[in-house]
């Protein structure tokens, strides 16, 4: 079950604090250059220990491709990448050790599978996300030949909301803001409960232009339901909104309908979905980030042997989680829909006698 | 891809103005009692025509079992359930032919399909959620014989929302109302939308009690990514929250994060699932559902040769969509839940070998 | 686990004995002609009680299709078909309501569902491949499309070899036979072991012609190792050939290899495949049948009780299960094919592009 | 597609002269002792270069663990293995960059994905085995516990067929010969065929003892139907035999069919499989490989301009591959029944009951 997508799909392995953490990417068309830059890109995008508002851990998460390519085209074979953990420091765990951390999976998967990694996160790490940001670069590539774009950026920080949706100026933004004017407060929240040995949550935007209409494959696997599971599998996420989200239950139909004319919709509270298939319009969706569960002020919880004890967490965690998780969004969200763009071809029989003839 | 679930699976087949709907359940243990008048009771709950607050479509939705069962226990192979349209009135539709409709999936449809099924919703229709319902009565009488529980409500209508969750009060409102004193004012709120020939949203909360810890497959495969995708593919769903959701984004860390003792968790701001595996507490989530598109309210909207037309619907439509969404949800949750159960069975190596010995 | 294929999927459900069977065909493009008339002459060539040569059992087998086709054309909704049972004659089975039968599956259900279906082959009857014949007819329908015949036939029966191969007689011939020369003889050998209460076994060709180069997916999804899967799958099916077959392990490599020329492959002992992906050529196989488990001499046996009994078989069966399996192999030829056409889309980035500009 | 099992489920990647090759294995439970010197030993039984039978490519096929052991325990997440190609000497293709080798896969994937990987193999390569292999022998390591074991052995060469059926013999020999008296000649007819710069065909058998009752999933992932298509997919085989094979079509069902004592099967012709359900019998089958299509004697074949050129291959390779091929037939059936053990749970509800109890 560490596997996603059905044609473009990939699989990841790894865990935080081992040898090495990968993917595999499987059903890339045979053809597509692929450019180690832009994916080393990308993981560095999501690279912690780069200013003030990530974890300090250090990783070159520098990615290796070890099958798929050829004289920089894809072959159609499973392209495979692995990241070498550099900063496996683990001793940051050893006072929690035997200590179930609040928030944390550890408790889960002590109960799933009777074994601990005290060494850290573990599979449940979000440094597993290197690997999907890897997979995910690979997907922007192919979307990119069809001129789908996906852009994601930090909309709202600790509930100081930004209004803007600049996308351009999240890239250069050291927190991934959306919102050049919220950016200072956003700023400000995150580095005082950073010192208050505390942690904030965190709102993410993701948005997708250039897909065609036709996109999502009724009924389970429509194209909002695969974009939730994606999303809502990213560490620390809690909610999902595709377009007008919670806000469509508060309005009325003729309030939320979009419009349709010549020029297209008028409107996209639908968040360019009808019917769980893409049309035409922005694909735009919103995930919502608990806070860092890995906080240093003192808190109540059980060992293994099933005690109460004191957790106090060390090391270096992310503050907010939700700023990285922007790039991982983005690359779940370009995975989502090469899957969808490979899954839609063949649904007419003309275009599959064309393709035969 | 019109299959869910991996172990317990169920796919399902049928348009709202077909011959039949209906859905086979594959992966049923053998042995399982089936109690044909609770499927049948499931069903009734979500039946259309009951009162002013849905639909008047007339539909028995008797189902028919032709398979799978003998002497009334379960035999492990698949059980196939039919449902035979009864009211097939699709002359509603005759005006709008060849006219796409604000805010539904005729569009998309037309673009990824190229054919028109102007009969009306076609598998596009909530009435393929029947289905889902009697599959996820077959999961809810095995997750029975484990000590789970699946219940819903709502919990808000056109932003008004309810305080209490007495989701056995839900069982008995017209309205699946959680919130006693909240459910006048909701009704009030319907009425006035059908009564303007408008709609309104609404917000459904799913409530899972003796879920054991240890349920959800990560990495891509999470309980809560699972859960997400079963509720946003519902017709209507735009938005998905595992307990406090949206409001998890605006926390601090200290504020959200579960503290553990010897009698179980102090709070539940986690919705019983860390990691995306169930940690025994009770398992929460909310489906916000944007108000029902079909409204009769003249629309601006394309014909199918691209003219700009006004869309002037007839027919009978239900207000509110989330109302008997909810029942939808609640057998999605338990199609869900049953599916974990049975992947969770042989994660660890001692179970694997007692199973065996 | 009771689907198959990938992207062209069909489901089955249903027992011998038990109200209906069907299957759900998904994935089939929108816009293919669904001729019923074809769909129920390929069932009426595997509908028993025709001759002397299969069992007396009287089936309609009438289908009926419930979803996924309007006005003539698929809609690229799940098709649903249904085959109600008629002679449910399950007296016959009243003596060997506790008896595992030698060869059967009853044994092998009973130790892993706990469960008796006393009844008859329940499941595990070859009267389940109606089920897989109605949905290989809309593939066959699609294939045809594509200008892809498939054609089956009987090449030996109790040892009998024909050397002919003749599909076109094959279709007229009682026993499938694909050389009229053999099919005396073994017409002869199948009544001989009739009146001797006894049973054979047989061998049958499957031919796939006008198939493109480039159908299979490496490596786990190979065009050879899903034909293998589909065909071992079916009733009594004990070894599956492609091409030259058991006959390639005892040859050399220059004898075997196929020398290519301008005008295609010279020889064909690949059987049309290699490397598991398709080359242009036609498509052989060749699938053996054990002789049918269903005899009426007295055979020793224990009883569900595990005490040694003695079973003396009653009822209908037909003596030689090739014949009728014959037009199942096609079938599900058929199946794979579709379904590996469907898969092969998308695999040249060129191709995706063309689709989506 | 380069995902093979359902629970126990393994991908691989990696091409013969690419950067490395490994596999994913997802779904090992948690807690099962990771025994790295018998991964690696099985590896050196695949392993080419160590005598005149087999290539002589030298490859120290050396496996590192990357993920998913801890402490020597598997932890229930992916367990990544990874080989890095040693000796990638692909100047012997060169003479071939432009043309079809006869009998090889060159030629299809050029079709379908429209890219030569002139290096050699590339993913068709047998070298892709090593990683089944090793994915092999984590299965190997889980049935260890549960009673289970898988043996190979090659039983004919060149049509020289042996009679005994001496698994441990088999380990020792250099060809993995089942039959001490059949081993000379067998031996003489490779290195006969070699001196001639030709190949020889051969067939493996494969024997699984200490397999419950029950594992086999029908209606579509039937035992012997996945054991076709795991061994239908290995390189070169192209044929599969479960049981008595070929020979059952030839017998009486009174001959074939196995009767049952208190003992319990007094013979064994189902090859311990009954409608496609292990029945507690040892489970053997055969596998037919062709004669290994690189050959050194000229051949007629075309280039990639489509000409007709003649073709005279250098370089090493196996002149049987059925003798390593055996090492690679029962580490896929280690997978496959790995597979159904895991499946299998869960198929009772009293099992089910039991497991949450």
């Amino acid at each position: 079950m560490n596997r996603f997508g059905e044609r473009f799909a990939f699989s990841t392995f790894g865990e935080s604090h081992g040898v090495a953490l990968g993917c595999v990417v499987d059903g890339v068309p045979a053809g597509l250059a692929i450019d180690e830059a832009f994916i080393q890109g990308e993981l560095d995008r999501r690279k912690p220990g780069q200013n003030a508002f990530a974890t300090a851990r250090k990783e070159g998460d520098v990615v290796q491709i070890l099958s798929g390519v050829f004289e920089g085209l894809s072959t159609g074979t499973p392209i495979a990448m692995v990241i070498y953990n550099g900063d496996q420091k683990s001793k940051d765990y050893e006072n929690v050790k035997n200590i179930f951390r609040p928030g944390h999976a550890d408790y889960t998967y002590f109960h799933k599978y009777g074994i601990r990694d005290y060494r850290g996160g573990g599979r449940s790490s979000a440094r597993e996300t290197a690997a999907r940001v890897a997979a995910g670069a690979i997907a922007k590539l192919m979307l990119r030949e069809l001129g789908i774009t996906c852009k994601s950026g930090v909309c709202a920080v600790a509930g100081i909301e930004g209004l803007a949706e600049d996308f351009d100026y999240a890239m250069q933004s050291e927190i991934f803001a959306l919102d050049l004017r919220a950016e200072a407060a956003q700023k400000a929240a995150i580095l005082e409960a950073k010192n208050a040995h505390d942690s904030v949550g965190g709102v993410v935007k993701v948005r997708i232009e250039g897909a065609p209409a036709g996109l999502g494959e009724p009924m389970y696997y429509k194209l909002d339901a695969l974009l939730a599971s994606a999303m809502m599998g990213i560490n620390a996420a809690k909610a999902v909104e595709i377009g007008e989200g919670v806000e469509a239950a508060k309005m009325r139909g003729s309030q939320n309908n979009d419009p349709l004319t010549c020029k297209g919709f008028e409107s996209n509270h639908a968040g360019g979905i009808l019917g769980g298939i893409s049309n035409g319009d922005a694909i735009t969706l919103k995930v919502h980030f608990k806070p860092t569960p890995s906080i240093f002020i003192a808190q109540q919880t059980l060992n293994t042997s099933g005690e109460e004890v004191e957790c106090a967490l060390k090391g270096r965690h992310d503050p907010c989680v939700a700023i990285r998780g922007s790039v991982v969004c983005e690359a779940m969200a370009a995975l989502v829909i090469a899957d969808m763009a490979l899954l839609n071809m063949g649904r007419k029989m003309d275009a599959l006698k064309r393709y035969y003839a």
